[in-house]
């Protein structure tokens, strides 16, 4: 057993270096780790299909295992913590390898064709609604482009993708990834991801930094799409979170403010609901969202910093099993709506060059209901006396209605 | 030899199972196959070029070849019987992966720039002419969108391919495919293709089912693309078909009405004439139309039900040998107009959750006199005295004109 | 040693014989090339990254080397002579495997995401701004569609590779290589490549072929973007070429017109400046152009023939490093304007089928002050006592200003 903090880490992919290991794997076999814990870190490449060479990287600490997806911008496609699985079933079923999502295809809805992941992040350039943007061309003449929804670097590959195992008790297992969001003449974004969890843990963490690589400013935006379907979706489930403000998206949302953080079971023909969050923080703006079960018994929150990711979205698509009856966790640098929306209510990040942005969340899974019972605790120390402000209509300062 | 009706069944791949095999092959020899036929399958990945990655499965039943690509939506890219080369010579010479094509670039005309197969499906969405059609969005908001030239299909990989042979005298060979066009968001139809031949025989069978995944209606679009060049094109052959209405597409194609039914020789220059057909078939529906050579010694033909496909295309491109001498034999659920001209006069398919469609094609290879005489008689039996109605100009129950 | 003249081939791609070689490496050692050169020409595939699956073909002549990008239309990725990089440094660090570039995205300049080539060809159907034009379509109707910026060639996959050594003093090195830009009823025009460079030396020359393999004539566009960064690129350093007449493209061009042949140091937020040149030639249309260094110790040539490619541009993007810092030294049957203006002015070249538009470039570098003297001497001697002509403004016969 090697000393605690040492790391052992293995470079899987290394575009600059010329590396690139299509199958390799580690476990707590070969590590001689004497622990009860049995884990495991398996990098593979996809063949045939959709997927068909899509780099998948298994992390499994011996309960909870989770599959990132450095080809999809080190996404992370699906977990499981014991017998849960976490993340949601899609109509689409199987990873899709970018090449066969054009984002510009269906009026800038071709993001959807690969959407199937539990945590994915929609940015940098842009998140949020399709639609005309202006952009500087290289002319220096502004010029009318699609943004396309959520934005590329959920359809962009890795260039460097490394696995790591820190000795310590427990150890730590982690995967690092860098995706380059960069064109010449237009944004130069670096997103430097680092995932890691412990060994016998139920959680996972994700540290990212974002970084203008560029010598010019230039703007950000970033959410996690953290989607969740059964079995902790399901009817009478719901979602906790300390709530300052809450506003519907638009009309049809508004439809269901009254049980808006309540879920119910899957209805064919549903049209999503999406509600803005500004939820409440401690004081030093951590927060914590949490989706419950019906008994109360299980439950996965997400916990975060509102000084990173001050906007909160909920969209419920209470749609049938087909059509993905699914919730998503949103936490994010502004509200999803249109990019040209959100810069005029001042919530686009500006990077100067070099200038980094860093974000954390950690992913938890709480299995009993003393677990829940005391993750409610928490997220009600946060709300404390606080009454939520929850508007029954569309408001123009949360979006366009 | 095994009993009568055994089958041997390979999967060569299973993106559900995480099976995939690059390269295999079976042959009469390897089983034991004592007919005098020597057939075989067989499996191979393209390297290098447009064609980088393209999975093809290649059928000899010892007279009659054709290769699968189940990379291109389980189209045949050409097939041959003795001497003859069925399918054509399209400007497009190899194999291109979907990945080269992009739908909606060229206004919408992108799939042209990988279409050289001998039989091509196009759906399931849509079909037909390019052009902006209105869907549901997310939201449940309206939405236009570009439907592109003859839809997705045939640029979306098989999620599932399997090959068989079943014992017999004769023996029966095939090849399965699974096929998904789905999206969240969007319509989630599966194709399941079943293409087989008999051990020695001039002709091969596809049994398509098309189910609808999702749990909302959907609409459905399907129509068969069968391309023919030279030798059986030729000036002087012909379209055999029991025609009960044909109606010029357009007022170029009106110009060609007199002989419509019949092929000149390639005319550099030549624009496309396509003639909408109306079929007469026998009590079950059943019909035929044959392309049929100059001095009626060769002809090949196509039998199918007209309650599963109702309406036929001829697409007749005499262009030079190297534009692309061609014509399209089309079988359909429709006819090949923008979806939303179909949809207002009903010709487009609407399938409830878990409702399959299916459809059954026999393409058949004649290769004397006798043969072609035999297949006279066969379609002028379906004729009956039946007079076509031929209209002389574009008419608005078929085409916009 | 073989006998002088003597050619060894060897085939690393052929898509019609299903020949593909993924790794390969010829050398002076195992060519018994007795001369002091250490010459080698290796073929590789690359994996990971956006880059995952480009074939690339390093040539390096002992003095001067440089790689090939079969995968992205036969371009020159960079080379290297003695010390100093040939090149620049693109915000786009990696090679881009086309099937990441959209071409149609960020309405028509998806190109930029993959541009980061020493010389990449740009056409062939099309060259420069994008924009819409209007093509014939399957029907004979004029339909509008987005020509993307600089066109497909640069993104399309060669069909042919084979690398060469001929016997020789000094030996020949060489890649062959055919790319086919075509569709069903659109282009249908061949790219045949041949890049030499001898054995110690100082130069390599593209010689390209262009044919029509359409039955109708049709048009094409040929610019060779050549480009420069570092260390030739520095503050001081400049052009030098022969002028009849240059014209700044537009009105931010026309600011720095009075320098518009010298180049400064990297300037962060500056936006492109370009400079269309009509160039003069010798009696045979020779012509030459050079970027110099500061000390003019050092300089990069270009020579070709005004027959072949009439039209010259200078663009000047003296941006921060971050940003590409660079010009581009491009040679082109037409200027980089939109295709429907280069038409109005018959800029446009037409091809009749089989016709073919051979161009042959040179690319020198010259590397201390005697050889540079030697340059400026030939320029000179092209220039003789003719007085350029210097447009102030942009002019309508160049550009629409």
């Amino acid at each position: 057993m090697n000393p605690s903090g040492t790391v052992f880490e293995k470079i899987l992919l290394d575009v600059e270096k010329d590396i690139y290991v299509e199958n390799w794997v580690v476990s707590s076999e070969e590590f001689k780790d004497n622990s009860m814990s049995k884990w495991r870190i398996e990098k593979r490449r996809l063949k045939g299909g959709l997927g068909d060479g899509v780099d998948i990287v298994e992390v499994d600490n011996g309960r909870l295992s989770f599959t990132m997806v450095p080809t999809r911008g080190m996404g992370i496609w699906r977990g499981r913590c014991g017998e849960d699985s976490l993340g949601w079933d899609s109509p689409v079923k199987e990873l899709v390898h970018p090449h066969y999502v054009n984002l510009e295809a269906r009026n800038g809805l071709g993001w959807l064709a690969g959407f199937n992941e539990w945590v994915v992040r929609c940015g940098l350039e842009n998140n949020g609604a399709p639609g005309e943007d202006v952009v500087v061309d290289n002319r220096g003449n502004q010029k009318r482009v699609i943004l396309p929804l959520h934005g590329k670097v959920a359809n962009i590959p890795a260039s460097f993708v490394s696995a790591f195992v820190k000795a310590g008790k427990p150890m730590e297992l982690g995967v690092n990834g860098e995706v380059y969001e960069r064109s010449m003449f237009g944004p130069n974004l670096k997103l430097s991801t680092s995932v890691t969890t412990e060994v016998g843990s139920n959680w996972l963490r994700i540290r990212d930094v974002v970084e203008n690589l560029g010598g010019i400013d230039t703007e950000m935006q970033l959410l996690y799409h953290c989607n969740y379907g059964t079995p902790l979706l399901e009817e009478g489930s719901h979602l906790m979170a300390p709530v300052k403000q809450v506003a519907p998206r638009d009309l049809r949302s508004s439809e269901g403010i009254e049980s808006y953080s309540k879920f119910s079971k899957p209805q064919p023909g549903y049209v999503e609901q999406v509600y803005f969050h500004e939820l409440l923080g401690d004081e030093r703006g951590c927060t914590k969202v949490a989706l419950v079960n019906k008994k109360a018994t299980k439950a996965t929150s997400l916990s975060f910093n509102l000084r990173q990711l001050p906007y909160f979205t909920l969209w419920k698509n209470m749609a049938s099993v087909e059509d993905g009856y699914v919730i998503g966790l949103e936490p994010a640098t502004n509200f999803p709506n249109h990019k040209a929306f959100e810069r005029r209510h001042g919530r686009v990040v500006n990077l100067k060059p070099s200038e980094r942005y860093e974000v954390e969340i950690t992913f938890a899974v709480h299995s009993d209901e003393a677990e829940v019972r005391l993750l409610e605790d928490e997220v009600r120390k946060i709300q404390r006396r606080v009454k939520p402000k929850i508007f029954s209509h569309p408001d123009l300062e949360f979006s366009p209605g």
